[in-house]
Order: structure tokens, then C-alpha cells, then sequence
């Protein structure tokens, strides 16, 4: 299986979950969401279902590991990793800003990503070794070596300790936006993000696209992140922010 | 004039806005955005110089009261309340929810409102008497009347005295959103937005849509918005939740 190969499936699986997604965006069913963490909805299921009936007919011995129905040969040498709808409040919200994320692990490492935003016919893909794309044209960071004059994006305070001192030193903050914010980071229109509690599903797909638009996205403690990361990450633009933004988490 | 006509001329307004708009949204030089409290951008000031040249040929006499350049005949029986990018920092950063805000005040009150997204093509417009209008078609909030099943969206903690008691009566809370929370209150993708600090020219249009949807949009006493408000709003799409949160926001 070559890299190429398994991009072209990485669309197909896109496709097939923005195909099911659409019609429940804004539908009214949505409101019967439930009040906890993360609601679960048809969309999620659904899409996280074709994606999985995919890769079963064209990747039968790959593993899957989905947020909504857990892992099959999650031992396998690859491994894909599927968030469907991330950025759940959004969707629920009627707001055409979340995504649904899919990575391809080798040996435990994301090469491949995947940020698809369904409603708005917006894609970034990410893979080792070459230029992330958005819509098919090469993406990439823009400079910001300081923080005070970094944006700042995190979907909330408190799926981010050093919120404070983060938005004390960066130059402007925004928050929201779940996956969005590191797909518009690998395109120049953010420099920072930094979240915790993230899940492999969560920020698998990420890694590819930031590193490949010439970010870098790491723990807190600047340590590559892997399948038992603490769920810690930081992603930048520019890697020159980088140092600064680890000297601050470990204040 | 008849109403008819100033819809009309609302919808001239905002088409001339995202004509204005559309080719700056992503575009690189934005990044010099300065880091203070409301960054100004070229797209801002354009936008408001395009509507206020409408409003000066086809409504010579009516005052305007624009976030870019001020106050021209602000005493005026008719006065048009310009904000041409609400949510600047939302486009600064690359996210399709900003909204160009357009309202007509009549004897104080305002009488017609437009939030319009002009990256999406989405238009809210209501007017008074009139059923709020979402591209065309007629839109209304939903029914939530328990605070503790509401999605409960604020552009800022920052923004929101009160937040954390809100947060935790809420079902659930939404962050970022500028006036795109009130639009997708107004088509009951949310129930309940609070905030503070507004100015006339960040609220004046959003109360034509959000009551002519079915919502309520008041003070945090309670009491109608008028000119001389002090910047403190609660929006709401079911009228049954007001009196909770009222009493919340009291204490």
C-alpha cells in the first residue's frame, strides 16, 4: 500500500461521512441533545459507520479506532482513528465550524490526516513527507515568532489549564472552534492552540496537518505525541512560539 | 417610506457590505491586525463607507450611526446603525461566523434588522410585525422553557458577568459566536446568549431578528433596549426561559 493509495481512501472516507452528516446539520432532531460532556448524535454514528464499512472493504486487515464504536485490530501496524463529528457543541449549535477528523497510525505514529469540514466544503489533508493541502492547494503557517503578538484559539478555558497566563501573553485569543482552530492554524490564520483532555481521535488527524503546513504540535512538555500521551497539546504556527509557549505551561 | 422599501434598501446594504467583505476574509494581510481590544481592519472601514454612501443617496435625510465613522444626523426620526464586521476577531481568525450588522432605528426603536454572513450566504432579517426571514424563508426560535436543558452560547467569559452561575444552570454552553449566536437562536439552534459591554451599533440589529423569530431580547432587568441602555443583553428564543435567567442574573 502506497501513501498515495491510502490519500485517495482518506477522501473517499471523507466523502462518505460529509454525504451522511449534511442532511442532520441544523435539522431539528438535534435539539433533543443530551446535556452531558459530549452529546452523541445520528450524524456521529452514522458517518463513523460508513467510514468503518469502507475500510473494512478496502483495508480489511487495517485496525479501526473510532470515538463512537471503540477499536478492531487495534494492534495492527496501521491503524485508522476516527472522530466524525469533533467539536459536537458546535454542530448541536448550528454552527458550520466543526469537523470530522480521520488519521492513519503506522506503527503508532499519524501520518496521514484528515480535517474535513462538511457543510462549508472545506478539507485539509496532511501527510508525512509533504505540503498539507487545503481543497487541494498546498497550505502553510505563517510566521509569528512572538507571543505577544500571537492569536491564541482554544475551544474553552477549562479544556486548557494556564488559560490565564496564556491569554496574558498572547496577543489576542479566541475561543471555540474544536478542530478548526488547528486547520485554520496550518493555513496561516491562527499561530497557537493549546488544549487538554484530547483523546487519540481527537488530535490524531491534527499532527499531520499542522507539521506538514510547517507547524509543530507537541505535549506541554514539547515531547512528540503518541497513542499514550497525556491528551496535553500544544500546536504552533510558527516553531519559534514553540519555546516560549512550554516555558509558560510549566510555570 | 414604507417598510417594503427599507428592506429592500437593507438587503442593497448588506450585498454591497459582502461584496466589500469577501475578497479580504483570509487574505494574508490581516495578521497585522493590531492585538487590542477591537481590532480595525481595511474590510471594516470599506464595508461601512459602502453602506453609508447607499444610505446617503437613497435616504439623503435619515441619520446614521456607524462602529467605524461615527455619527452623522444621529438626532434624526430615522437613523441607520452600521457595524460591518461584528465578530472581528472571528474574522481576523479565518472563521465564516462574523456578521455585518445592519439596523434601522425609528424614534429609538429598532424596526428592522439584518445579520448577514456574507462568506456562507446566510441572511437573518427581521423586521417589526414581520416573521424574522433566514434567506427567504421564515425562521423561528424553539421551545426550551427549562434553563437546565438550554444551549447556552457567549462570545467570552470575559464578556458575561454572571458566567459561571449561567454555565452551570445551562444544559450546555457554547463559546466564541459574536452576533451569530442570535441568528442561530433566531432559527432555534440555541436558547439562551448573554452578554455585556455592547454598544448600540453590536445590538440595534439583532432585536428585530430575535423577536421576530419568537425570542426575547432585553436588558438584564427585564426592561426594553433602547439607546441609552448600558451595554448588558440577554437574548432568548423561548420567552418562557427570561424570568430564570433574569433571577439568576439578579442575584
Amino acid at each position: 500500500m502506497n501513501l498515495d493509495d491510502d490519500i485517495a481512501l482518506a477522501h473517499a472516507l471523507a466523502d462518505a461521512a460529509g454525504a451522511v452528516i449534511r442532511p442532520y446539520f441544523r435539522a431539528r432532531f438535534v435539539q433533543e441533545a443530551k446535556a452531558d460532556a459530549s452529546p452523541v448524535t445520528q450524524a456521529d454514528r452514522e458517518a463513523e459507520e460508513a467510514i468503518r464499512a469502507l475500510i473494512e472493504e478496502h483495508r480489511a486487515g487495517d485496525g479501526i479506532i473510532g470515538e463512537e464504536y471503540g477499536a478492531a485490530r487495534a494492534d495492527a501496524e496501521r491503524v485508522w482513528v476516527l472522530d466524525p463529528i469533533d467539536g459536537t457543541r458546535a454542530f448541536i449549535g448550528g454552527r458550520p465550524i466543526f469537523g470530522t477528523l480521520i488519521a492513519l497510525m503506522i506503527e503508532g505514529h499519524p501520518v496521514l490526516g484528515v480535517i474535513d469540514q462538511p457543510i462549508s466544503s472545506e478539507r485539509w489533508i496532511g501527510a508525512a513527507g509533504r505540503p498539507t493541502r487545503f481543497n487541494g492547494k498546498p497550505a502553510g503557517t505563517r510566521a509569528c515568532p512572538e507571543l505577544s503578538r500571537a492569536l491564541f484559539a482554544t475551544t474553552a478555558p477549562w479544556f486548557c489549564g494556564g488559560f490565564e497566563a496564556l491569554r496574558s501573553a498572547a496577543g489576542d485569543t479566541l475561543l471555540g472552534g474544536d478542530c478548526y482552530n488547528y486547520a485554520l492554524l496550518a493555513s496561516g490564520h491562527g499561530d497557537l492552540v493549546v488544549e487538554e483532555g484530547l483523546k487519540l481521535h481527537d488530535w490524531a488527524a491534527l499532527l499531520p496537518v499542522v507539521e506538514g503546513a510547517g507547524g509543530r504540535m507537541t505535549d506541554w512538555h514539547g515531547q512528540s505525541l503518541h497513542k499514550g500521551s497525556d491528551g496535553r497539546v500544544v500546536a504552533v504556527g510558527d516553531p519559534a512560539l514553540l519555546p516560549q509557549v512550554l516555558e509558560l505551561l510549566e510555570r
